[in-house]
């Protein structure tokens, strides 16, 4: 068995104590545990800002080595109050554990976990008290996972160890159907499948890391999300079989951290969408949502979506790729929001964007721009307009009262409807960073 | 080239800033550059005080995994610094460094360093900023050499490195004739002797770890020591040969960190003396100076003296031994100072021990306890009269002005004086613990 407790549950020497009380407990259930703990709440921002400290743009092997010390700290202190209860126990950082990843500074990946160190230590009846976020690339240097990377380092601590579960506790009682603090009729699941979690995740719903919910599901590990203060059992994230109810919508999500840009009036022609995003992609900004709407006069205008962090250096390369392109204005919209039903059953159920769009309208919420996948529709909204949208598409669903049941009537197979014409909408990837 | 910069030279970032500059500086003059630097000032007691929340007696190892990140953050905040001034420059932990020590947690001695990765790190033209204090086991844990020990690390880096010098840049401009805060006629010392320096440090002098000198003679690896904040070139640490001055004294230490146990009155037959220090040398307690007076009736009284923060320890286990031996009272004196002369050209000079009793019987100083080695005396004194004292002996020595000349006409190979009839004094040897 896996266990996480993120920065919140490790926040303060009592929250380690109690920490160390229900690893006690677990333990007696599960002799062979592993605990995967986060750095205590607030400490990876402090170790971030010795860094900015000492350079404007720090050296990133160097920061990577600073930050990972956060969870060094946190796991020995687990430890000791572990060993101070009679548990025996034994804190291993990521090079210890020979967490192998790329040399990606600040975002790597891992690559191979060696399990013959943490067998020996749970042979020896210890539980083992791991550092989440953290790996050693090939020449040895230490690596950092990004924001959030300690439940990848669970769910792969998880599969390596080919653990029964991995428990991911935090300060939330699972996931909801929507964001309680939006909309007080958002129900807890208790279960979810691993790709509606994923979309959740992307939209906004910041319980999980999203490539802990990719990994999870790429070696189908049930990963169970619960409160560290609580012993409500919280929501099973699992695969997509028959023990799930198929529901048209699972939750609705939403994001308020993406700004709009829209560049108007350039060219429509072949390689103006490269010419655009050739220095983004370069810089390493994520871009989300892509809009470019047809052209009339041989001018077009495209609209895209980007996080926050990344607003000054955005705007900076588009204006230069739009004088470039010789195109007019670029806008950035700052109060913008993305609002996003999610559902497996979508794939089997027809109308289901439509359905959202009529209660967004009803609502009063003008739709900016939309995207869709397989199991997602999203819209782009003025923030101000977020928790009305919210609200109606939860009542619309039925959330409240467990959701509207998919397949029953509908026709099989057909797709979920287009949106309007005039718009097309792409859907970038992003990658698996959590914001 | 190896520097070492103690916690309040890395004590803030601007001193950190101030470091880097150093640093920069001195890569012009040596391509080949190793940097030890020990964790910010406060961090290391900082880190103890989360263990010390954690469990009454926090586990060994993990307190040793927790305190070793001090120095991994001040190690990668340098690093950052010196790249961001074009410097290349690469932070290493223990492990990273190989540095081989044994298993004794908190108190590790370096067994060996494996100096591939460093020099992979010098011929790439990288300057090596190295983690003081740690090293790793043969398990692979983490362990720490105890306070001061980023000084050890300093020196065996430049040894397994052969360094030409071993530079450790601390608070003070270097090693003084006498404490300058007791003593203002105290002067800094040019140079000084490994033995000397040795003595010096386990008299009270705390500017390097007693176990670096001992490494540095060793391996007759020079060492520097001086200021972070000065230009001055600071005392160098030597061989005892030709380019030192062969004084009578070469400075007068004063150390207010012990206390006095007296054991009254028990029987004086063979095997009293391994009873009352069998448990204190169990519990890892080290004794100093010892004194058994010579029993009129039977009956003896034993005194020696132990660091203050054994005190509490060192009383309950002498307790036990005194009933053990139906032993009388057990005094404890918190109110003593040890004082000392040391000087390598003792060893040929007699009379040096009586001159020092002398003057400090004519400074009205009582002396409780005389112990002596072939380079220094020390007397135990009452805590109030040591500044007195210090100044007594630094004036009688002549330290004002330069010392007084050994060897010129005292007839040579002549042992120091013994103590007072009636009074046998040993010397226990002192493990290599900074007070």
């Amino acid at each position: 068995m896996v266990q996480k407790f993120g920065g919140s549950s490790v926040g303060t020497v009592e929250r380690i104590k109690h920490v160390a009380e229900l690893v006690a407990k677990a333990k007696v259930q599960h002799p062979h545990l592993v605990v995967v703990v986060s750095a205590m709440r607030g400490e990876t921002d402090r170790l971030l800002g010795l860094a900015g400290q000492m350079a404007p743009r720090p050296d990133p092997r160097e920061t990577d080595a600073l930050v990972a010390t956060g969870e060094q700290v946190s796991a020995a202190m687990l430890a000791i109050a572990l060993r101070d209860r009679g548990v025996p126990a034994v804190s291993m950082s990521g090079p210890q554990m020979l967490v192998r990843t790329d040399g990606m500074f600040s975002r790597a990946r891992i690559k191979s976990i060696d399990r013959s160190a943490i067998d020996r230590a749970l042979m020896r009846g210890q539980v083992v008290v791991a550092t989440g976020f953290q790996g050693m690339d090939d020449e040895g240097n230490l690596t950092t996972l990004g924001r959030g990377g300690s439940d990848t380092s669970a769910v792969a601590l998880a599969a390596a160890l080919h653990a029964a579960r991995c428990d991911i506790y935090t300060d939330v009682l699972g996931v909801y159907t929507a964001d309680p603090n939006l909309c007080p009729d958002a129900k807890k699941l208790d279960v979810i499948a691993f790709e509606e979690m994923m979309e959740m995740a992307s939209a906004g719903s910041k319980v999980l890391q999203i490539r802990s919910v990719e990994l999870a599901m790429n070696h189908n590990m049930p990963v169970r999300v619960r409160s560290t203060f609580s012993d409500d059992p919280g929501t099973l994230v699992t695969a997509d079989d028959e023990h799930i109810e198929r529901l048209v919508v699972r939750g609705v999500s939403h994001d308020n951290g993406d700004i709009k840009v829209t560049v108007r009036r350039i060219p429509d022609r072949p390689g103006v969408a490269a010419t655009l995003f050739r220095g983004l992609s370069k810089a390493g900004i994520n871009i989300d949502v892509i809009v470019q709407n047809a052209s009339e006069d041989g001018k077009t205008d495209v609209s895209f979506t980007v996080a926050k962090a990344d607003a000054a250096q955005t705007e900076e390369l588009v204006r230069e790729a739009a004088r470039e392109l010789q195109g007019g204005n670029v806008e950035v919209d700052h109060s913008i929001s993305k609002v996003s039903i999610v559902g497996v059953g979508m794939r089997a159920h027809a109308g289901v964007a439509a359905e959202m769009f009529q209660a967004l309208h009803e609502a009063g919420v003008n739709i900016a721009m939309i995207t869709t996948s397989e199991i997602k529709v999203t819209c782009v909204i003025a923030r101000a307009q977020v928790e009305k949208a919210v609200k109606a598409l939860h009542a619309r669903f039925e959330l409240h009262a467990g959701g509207k049941k998919a397949t029953s009537t509908t026709p099989a197979a057909k797709k979920v409807s287009k949106p309007k014409p005039k718009t097309k909408a792409k859907v970038a990837a992003r990658r698996g960073k959590k914001r």
